[in-house]
């Protein structure tokens, strides 16, 4: 039996939504059947930090020289890094078999939909926009003006929503991983991901004639 | 707030397959959330049965007086006696925002889709042929003849799976009752299902003033 090609999967949302969080709730999880599609950067390993795990560290020529040989998915610069998708490792692991998580911001998110638009694009929403701004406003180190444009950055975000496959809300951050878990248990079931295997199980079946009869 | 309209969910797939035993395992699970749509029939009432939870029993007056005026979603005739799915509560109970469950053989789940195209469909398959075949040589009853005929006539039905939306093998009921129940809940978190109310949500943020600011 040939391996179907894993889903890529993609979480993404404003910032302060909790994404993180819930992505490492997910990879905490017994028998996690997704790959994390590790991200590549220019800055600096932290203390604790793992190469290959939390990040591909990389200098800066070789990270231009992903981005020449359009070899990321998406890529950004914060703060002077680079930070970036690299699409092979995606492939390999899609064509193994195996479904990749990206979690990534929501420009991020739209740059790969151009690429990938097979992948299932789902978004993590606060439960409303009142917490969010509570949220930011408690953190008491912004100002006002500061506040206003996180928050009108957030309702921007929000509304790039309706450029997702699903929407689910962080309420309890269990629920929200049960949500994601149901969405890509369910997309591997749709009848166009395994229509070709029962079909050509019904030709093997006929091949070897009906057999106890 | 509006109710959200609910989900028609049409579980079918070829007989022997066990819906029936998977339907009834969903239905017995605490918190269901679906409400099972109950049949009209002109067969007489079994010892046990319940008017209106088992079947509506109706004489064949009545249920010819529905099929006059198209009050069924599909119907069929066995051994002298009407089957059919009320169109009616169907209605109310997603008008009322609650999701409808029924089960139903393929053919009459093929009319349901040509009413409502909305609904969910779900194909429940066997694990494979050669156990169906088993299971129907097991019984022993039937000649050969019938025996070929039956398994003609499973192949037959799993064929039209690609009618369906999604495909669940019903290799042990407790699986196939966790896939279903995901593919249910991940149906309610797509992005067209939730994306008005997210958004009045922000108009209404808006009109308010950015509260505590």
């Amino acid at each position: 039996m040939t391996n179907q090609r894993g889903l890529l999967i993609v979480l993404s949302g404003p910032s302060g939504v909790g994404k993180g969080t819930v992505r490492a709730a997910i990879f905490n999880e017994k028998d996690v059947e997704y790959e994390y599609s590790v991200s590549a950067t220019t800055r600096q390993m932290r203390e604790g930090e793992v190469d290959g795990k939390d990040y591909y560290f990389v200098s800066r020529e070789e990270f231009e020289a992903l981005i020449e040989q359009d070899q990321l998915l998406e890529y950004a610069e914060y703060v002077n890094n680079y930070y970036g998708t690299p699409i092979n490792k995606i492939n390999e692991t899609l064509e193994a078999g195996k479904d990749v998580f990206l979690e990534i911001e929501v420009q991020g998110a739209m740059k790969v939909r151009e690429r990938m638009p097979e992948g299932i694009f789902i978004f993590l929403a606060p439960p409303n926009l009142d917490e969010l701004e509570e949220r930011i406003v408690n953190r008491g180190t912004d100002s006002r003006g500061v506040i206003v444009e996180r928050m009108q950055k957030a309702v921007e975000e929000i509304k790039m929503m309706q450029h997702y496959d699903y929407v689910v809300v962080n309420d309890e951050i269990p629920n929200a991983v049960k949500k994601i878990n149901a969405i890509i248990q369910s997309e591997h079931l749709k009848v166009d991901r395994v229509v070709d295997k029962i079909q050509s199980q019904i030709y093997n079946y006929f091949q070897e004639g009906i057999n106890q009869l």
